[in-house]
C-alpha cells in the first residue's frame, strides 16, 4: 500500500477520445506523451461506464479487476487507486487517496482488493505501467539458464537500479545505490553479481520505486457506494399504527408501543409504518376503496394532507410528533428500526395546494389536474407537476420532507411509487440526503417495468420491491434469482422480497391457506437477504380477496382493523424460527446463491454461502402446497452456473462425509453421497433448511464448514 | 428525417457525472434543467463506452438501439443523431447532422436506422423526450372508449396544438393553428372535435414539431468507422516476387507481371507482397534460418535496410519504383489490388541506424540493442525504441513510410507483428492516415494474446489474422466462430482466415496431403468472408516441414523458390471454383453464421445468409481427411444461438419443399424435410456448399430463396 501522487486524466483516454478525428486540429495534435504503452480495459465492477456507483457494504472487501494490455511481452504493473469518502463534507478538503497493487491472474487480467471501512461515496481508479526491472530480470533468468554471457545485461540492470535510487529516499535509496554498484562492478565475479540481481528482496525493493513516468492513468474516477449492513440484511414488518387500538378505536403511536414486544419477538429488525400524516377529506375513499366515504370512514394514509397539515405533520388521531419520537426511541430499544413511508402526492386539502399552486398542473377550466390513468380517475390525489417552471423550489421542498423526518429519528424510508415521480429528482435528492447522512436507507416501492426498476436502483435507491410476489414455479424463481444475483444487476440492485403487501394479495395465497403462507415465507426469507411481511395480516394468514382481484377484502388501507395477534394458529412461531436462523447463519445474509438440480420440478433446491465460505446453508423447498413431494437432489452444480457456483458450492465431502443439520426441525442427517433423497409434506414442513457441516477427523466433533 | 439543432451535452450525463458528490459545491448545484425526465441507456453498438468506433461497410444500414426510460407511463419519443464524415477535412467546417426517429420495440427498447453512404469516420448520438401530445392522445382514446366527458381534455389538446404551432412555420403552422381552433371551439359538437383530435394526420403533423424543451441529450458522440466493401469481403493471395523468375534467377516486379493472369484466374482480389525493400547483410540469415549465410544467400525480406536504402526504397534486384508502380497498375487491370507488407524494424545496415541513432536503445557497452526474446537472439534485427525521448520524430517518420507507399499506389497494408510495436502509435498513425485516405485497409499480422489482438482491432486495424490456423475440430471451429461473430467482438474485429503462411505450416497439414489442403481451403473461404492463401506453396500443397516445427522446410523466406504453378495436380481449379462461389453468393461475403446440429461430430454444418435475406448458403464439411463420413444434419437451429439464428436460418419449407443446389458439384437435391442425410468422401469432395432455394409455385421454375 503506497501513497503516490493522484492519477490525473490521460489525454489518450480523455472524455473526448471518442470525438478525435472530427476536426483536423485535434487529430494532428501530438499526444501529451506517446510512451504510455499500457491500456486499461474491462473494468469490473463498472456500471454504465462509471455513470452510476456499484454498491457494497461496510466491511466488505472491494475486489476490482481490469485487463492491462500492452505491446510485446513486457511485465506490466499497476495499482488500484481508492478514494475513501471525505471525512467531513463541509470541510471540502481533497480526500486522501490510497494505492493497492494490481496482481496478475490469467489472460491479461489483474485485480486488487481493499477493505471498505467507511460508509458513503467512495471512488476508485487505475494506473498501470511497464515494469522494466521485472522484465529485465525475467530475461536475465532465461539467459543464465541458457548459459549466455550476461555481462552487459548486468550493466543494464545496474542502470535501472541507479534510476530507481534517484526516485527513492533513505534506506531504500542507499540499498538501491549499493546494488547498482555491485551489479556494475566488473571486478566482481559474474555469478555473484547475477545472484544478487535475482534476489527477491531486490525485486521487492524495486517494486516500491517503480518508474511511473510513462504510466497510463484511467481517465475517470469510478463511484462506489458503501452502505451499512442493514442495506443488505434486513427483515421488515409493516404495521398500521391506527389498527393497534382497542376494537373500534383509532390506534395511536402510544398504542403501537404495546405492539413492539410482539414484533420484536418474531425477530424482525425494521418496523415499517405507512404514512402517518393528516388524511384528506375531499373525495376521501370509503371502505373497499368505495368512492363514497361516510363520516366514519378514516380514509387512506396515502391520501396525504388536510387543514391539519401535510407531509411534515402527524395525524392528530395518531398523537403528536413527540409521541412519534417516543415510538421511534422505544422501537430502537427493542432492536427495531422505524421505517417511514414517504408518498410524494397530496390531496386537494393539502396546504401545498393553496400555498404553492405553481407546483401543480392547472387545466384549461382552471381546475387542478388530479391523478389519472385513463380511464381511471383518482380525484382525491393531486400529483406534483415535475415539469412546472417552479421545479427547483419543488425539489428543495420535497427534499426537506425527508430532512424533517431525519430530525425526528427516521433513518429508513420506504418510498411510495417512486417510478411515478421524476427520476432526475431522485438522483439529485438521494445524493444530497446521503452525502450528509450516508446511513440512510431508501426502499423503492416500484412495481413497474424492469428497466425502470433497475434505473431507480442505479439512481440511488438502496433496496427495491421485486416481482417475487408473482414468481411461483421453480423455473420462475430460479431464473429471476439468477437475473438478480448476476452482474451487472447484483452490483446495484438489492431485492427485498414481500409475500404480500396491503396492495397485493396474490392469487396463489387466496385459496391454499397455511401451507401457502408458510411456503411464501420460507421462499422470501431464504432466497433474499432482505424480506418483509405485512402484518398481522400475514402471520394470521388473511387470504380473503375482493372478488376477482389480487387485493384484500376490507382492505386495511381504507378502514381500521382489529387483529388478534395471539390467535393460536398464528405463523408467529415459524416466522420467529426463520428469522433466528437468518440471524445465526451469515449465508442467508447474502445472496450468493446456486441452484441445484432435482428430479422433481416441484422441489426447489439451492445453497447459499457466506463470502468467507465459513457458513453454508442448503435449502430444499416443496413448491406444492397440497401434496407431499419426494425426489433426488444433486448437490453438484451444473457447470453453466459457473458464475454462481463457486461462492455457494457446498463443502467438499470429507472422507467421512457431510452432515446436514435441519435448522427447522433440528434433525441431523449424515451423507456420504452428493445426491440426497428428500420427501416434504406441506402439512408438516414446507422445507428443509440444512446447515452444512463437514464431519471433522474426530467422530464426535462437528466443526463449521471450512 | 428532420434537421433540428445539434444535441449538446446534458449536464446530468456530463463526463464528470461519476464524480458528483466528491465536493459539496458540485452536488449542491442546481441542475441546469431538472425537467429532463428521459434517461438514455444500453446503447448498441457501443465499444467501451464509445472510446473506440464500431465498424461498418459502405452501403450498410446502421441500426442503433437504446433504452429510453422515464418515470410513469408517458409516451416517449427520440431521435438518433448522425454526423457523417466531414466532406473535406482541411475545410474544417462543422459537419452536417441528420436526425432519424427512434422507433419503439419492446421492453423500453428503441431503435433507428440510417444508410451509410460514405466511408470514413461517422459519429452518432441521441436525444429523447416525453411526447406530451401522443400521451394525451392515448388518454383521450381510452376516455372516449369509456364514454367519459372529454370536453376539458380537448381544450388541453388545443393548448398542445397551439404551442406546436408556435414552433412550426408555413403550412404546418397554419394546419396546427386551425386544428387548435377547431378543438377549442366549444360550439362544435364534441364528437366531431374528438374525431379530429384522433386523426393520424394530426399525430404525424405534431410529430414534426415536438416539444424538445426538456429533451435529454446523450453526453457524447459515439464514433463509427465505415470502410469500403473490401474490408469485409476479400480473397488474398501472398506471393514472393523474387520467386517468379526463371529457375535460379532472382525474380523481379516485371517477372511478377507474368504471374498476374494466373493469380487472377483463381479469382483472388488482393495480391499481397512481402517487404520489397533492400535486405541487410549484417547477421543475414541463410537457408532454413541458418545463422551463417553464404554470399549466394538472398536473406529475409523482413530484414529491412542496407546501404541501398530502407523502407522507402525497393530492392534493386526487384527493379525500380517505376517497375513497382507498373506492377500495381497492371494488377489493377486484372482485378487485383496490391497489398504491401510493412515491417517496422531494421537491420544494422539500415540508413536509420546511422541517421537516427536516437530511435534505438543503446546498451551500456555502446552497442545497439538487437531484438531478443530470451534466450533467443535476433542480431540481424534492431527494434525501434518507442520509449525513446525522440518518440515523436520516430512516429512522424514511421507514418511517412505508409504515406510514401500510398503515393506509389498502395491502398492495402499488411502490417508485420503490430503487437510488438507501441499501441498508442498505431492508434494515432492509423487515425491520421485514414482521415485523409479513408479507403486504406490495414491487416494486422498479430498471432498473440486474445485481448491484445482485439485491442489492435479497436485501435484501428481493419482486418486481423486469427487462431483459425490452429482450430481443427468441429467444436473448436464452432466456438471460435461464435466468439468472433457475436457482439461486441463482431462490432470491431474482422477476421481474415489463413490456412498457412510463410511462417506457419500447421501440423495438421504436414501429413494428410490434398484432402487436408482442400478441407482447410473450404473452411477458410466459407467460414470467413475474408481469407487468404500463401501461394504457390498452398495450391501446390507443399507440406514438408522442418523436422519438429510447424514451419516449411527450405522456407521461401530465406531463399528463392522455383514453383511449377501448372502442375496437373494443383488445387487451382478448386480454388477458382470456391472464389467464384464466394463472388456469386453474398451470403459468403458476410459472417452472419449459424451452426446446425449434426449427429456426427466429424461433420461440420453451418448456414450463412446475406443481411437482406435474399441469399442463403448451407455448408456441410467432412472434417475427417482420411475417411468418408455420413450422418444426419438438422436444419432447425438450437434456440440458444438466438443471436445468430435469424439472419442465417434457412428458408421456411414451402409446401413443395426446399431445393439444395451444390455449387461445388452442381448437383441439385430436393427435400421436404428439415433433416438431411449426407455422406462426404474426402477423396472426392471435402464439402457440400448448397445454395438454398425454395421451390416456387410452378413445378419447373426455381426462384432464389426469399
Amino acid at each position: 500500500m503506497s501513497r503516490h501522487s493522484t492519477p490525473s486524466a490521460d489525454p489518450r483516454f480523455d472524455e473526448h477520445a471518442s470525438d478525435r478525428g472530427q476536426t483536423v486540429e485535434q487529430d494532428r495534435d501530438k499526444p501529451e506523451d506517446g510512451r504510455r504503452r499500457v491500456y486499461i480495459q474491462g473494468i469490473a465492477p463498472e456500471i454504465d461506464a462509471g455513470q452510476y456507483p456499484a454498491k457494497r457494504i461496510l466491511g466488505d472487501q472491494l475486489t476490482v479487476s481490469v485487463d492491462l494490455v500492452a505491446d510485446g511481452h513486457d511485465v506490466l504493473a499497476g495499482q488500484l487507486w481508492v478514494r475513501p469518502p471525505p471525512g467531513n463534507p463541509s470541510a471540502g478538503s481533497a480526500p486522501r487517496e490510497v494505492a493497492y497493487p494490481l496482481l496478475a491472474s490469467v489472460n491479461d487480467r489483474y485485480s486488487a482488493s481493499c477493505e471498505l471501512n467507511a460508509i458513503g461515496r467512495w471512488h476508485y481508479s487505475f494506473e498501470a505501467w511497464v515494469d522494466a526491472f521485472a522484465t529485465w530480470r525475467g530475461g536475465l533468468e532465461k539467459k543464465l539458464a541458457a548459459e549466455q554471457d550476461v555481462n552487459v545485461d548486468l550493466l543494464v540492470g545496474a542502470e535501472l537500479l541507479g534510476a530507481a535510487a534517484e526516485r527513492a529516499t533513505g534506506q531504500d535509496r542507499d540499498a538501491l545505490s549499493a546494488a547498482r554498484a555491485q551489479l556494475s562492478d566488473v571486478a566482481e565475479p559474474l555469478a555473484a553479481r547475477a545472484q544478487l540481481a535475482l534476489r527477491p528482496e531486490l525485486l521487492a525493493l524495486m517494486g516500491r520505486h517503480p518508474d511511473r513516468a510513462h504510466a497510463t492513468r484511467h481517465a475517470r474516477w469510478l463511484p462506489l457506494w458503501v452502505d451499512r449492513e442493514r442495506a443488505r440484511f434486513s427483515a421488515w414488518y409493516e404495521l398500521f399504527p391506527r389498527s393497534t387500538g382497542e376494537p373500534g378505536q383509532h390506534g395511536t403511536f402510544r398504542s403501537t408501543l404495546a405492539r413492539l414486544p410482539y414484533v420484536a419477538s418474531m425477530g424482525f429488525d425494521v418496523l415499517y409504518l405507512p404514512p402517518v400524516h393528516p388524511i384528506g377529506h375531499t373525495f376521501r375513499k370509503g371502505k373497499n376503496n368505495s368512492p363514497n366515504a361516510t363520516e366514519s370512514d378514516v380514509g387512506s394514509p396515502w391520501a396525504i394532507g388536510s387543514a391539519e397539515g401535510g407531509h411534515k405533520s402527524v395525524h392528530p388521531a395518531l398523537g403528536s410528533l413527540e409521541d412519534f419520537r417516543a415510538l421511534a426511541a422505544e422501537a430502537g430499544r427493542h432492536g427495531l428500526e422505524l421505517a417511514l413511508d414517504i408518498a410524494l402526492q397530496v390531496t386537494p386539502d393539502h396546504p401545498y395546494v393553496k400555498e404553492h399552486p405553481e407546483w401543480f398542473k392547472r387545466r384549461p377550466d382552471g381546475s387542478i389536474q388530479y391523478a389519472e390513468n385513463p380511464p381511471k380517475k383518482y380525484q382525491d390525489i393531486y400529483p406534483f407537476d415535475f415539469e412546472c417552471d417552479a421545479w427547483w423550489s419543488l425539489w428543495l421542498e420535497l427534499k426537506s420532507i425527508f430532512e424533517f423526518w431525519v430530525t425526528q429519528g427516521v433513518r429508513i424510508f420506504r418510498v411510495d411509487n417512486p417510478h411515478t415521480k421524476s427520476l432526475p429528482f431522485w438522483q439529485w435528492c438521494i445524493a444530497e440526503l446521503t452525502r450528509d447522512n450516508p446511513d440512510l436507507i431508501f426502499l423503492a416501492e416500484a412495481f413497474t417495468r424492469p428497466k425502470l426498476m433497475y434505473l431507480l436502483a442505479k439512481l440511488g435507491f438502496t433496496q427495491s420491491y421485486t416481482y417475487f410476489t408473482w414468481r411461483n414455479t421453480g423455473r420462475e424463481l430460479r431464473e429471476y434469482l439468477e437475473e438478480l444475483t448476476t452482474p451487472p444487476v447484483r452490483e446495484f440492485f438489492r431485492p427485498n422480497f414481500w409475500p404480500t403487501t396491503p396492495d397485493i394479495l396474490p392469487e396463489h395465497l387466496q385459496h391454499a391457506g397455511r401451507a401457502a403462507f408458510s411456503l411464501r415465507l420460507v421462499l422470501a426469507a431464504t432466497l433474499s437477504s432482505n424480506y418483509g411481511v405485512y402484518g398481522p395480516a400475514f402471520e394470521l394468514m388473511d387470504n380473503v380477496p375482493r372478488p376477482g382481484v389480487e387485493e384484500y377484502l376490507d382492505n386495511e388501507k381504507y378502514e381500521l382493523k382489529s387483529w388478534a395477534p395471539d390467535r393460536p394458529d398464528t405463523l408467529k412461531p415459524l416466522i420467529a424460527r426463520i428469522n433466528a436462523i437468518r440471524k445465526n447463519n451469515r449465508a442467508l445474509q447474502h445472496n450468493l446463491i446456486a441452484f441445484h438440480p432435482t428430479d422433481n420440478e416441484l422441489l426447489l433446491c439451492f445453497s447459499k454461502q457466506a463470502p468467507d465460505e465459513q457458513n453454508a446453508v442448503l435449502v430444499i423447498i416443496n413448491l406444492d402446497v397440497h401434496h407431499a413431494q419426494a425426489g433426488w437432489v444433486d448437490l453438484d452444480l451444473p457447470t453453466e452456473s459457473g458464475a454462481l457456483a463457486r461462492p455457494a458450492r457446498p463443502p467438499e465431502l470429507g472422507q467421512s462425509g457431510l452432515q446436514l443439520h435441519d435448522l427447522l426441525s433440528d434433525a441431523r442427517y449424515s451423507s456420504q453421497e452428493r445426491r440426497l433423497f428428500v420427501r416434504l409434506d406441506p402439512q408438516s414442513a414446507p422445507a428443509h433448511i440444512f446447515l452444512l457441516r463437514r464431519r471433522a477427523r474426530t467422530e464426535h466433533d462437528f466443526d463449521y464448514f471450512v
